[in-house]
């Protein structure tokens, strides 16, 4: 893989995150990462299928990896919330 | 594989679906598939999570799939909606 460009998805429409997708495949990266944590989850999906059924059709999952990450709140408790890392090619 | 049992996840608090997987699997099961459409995506990772890293630790994700799926409304048009598959085993 060369370098890795990475698109964080938060909470726009998915569209948003589509379309900066498709620029970074655009402008020459053959690997992208789609991340996203708690409820924007689904919306990474939503991006990745998206980018792949209507704009680069060309582009494929190469991996999906799922994981835990620990947050601090503010008044110093921890929260767990799970997090999604989507790997598309070209 | 061996048999394969299915989870759906549904709109009612992760820890539903955790106890349906963790009976699953202290059932005998081997193998586990949870499935999820749109929104509760991320709750079919959430569940996968947490089942991994606090009931059966020694299950691990196998694969995991994403796709779209197209579903007819009642008025005859199609929408089209996310899903995913993550398959656990141990």
């Amino acid at each position: 893989m060369s370098e890795e460009n990475i698109v964080y998805i938060g909470k726009k429409p998915a569209m948003n995150y589509v379309l900066a997708v498709v620029t970074q495949f655009n402008s020459g990266s053959d690997s992208i990462v789609i991340k996203a944590r708690g409820r924007a989850i689904s919306r990474a999906v939503d991006t990745a299928e998206i980018v792949r059924n209507r704009f680069v059709t060309d582009a494929q999952i190469k991996d999906i990896r799922i994981s835990t990450e620990t947050l601090e709140r503010e008044e110093g408790t921890q929260a767990s919330v799970s997090s999604i890392e989507i790997e598309m090619t070209r």
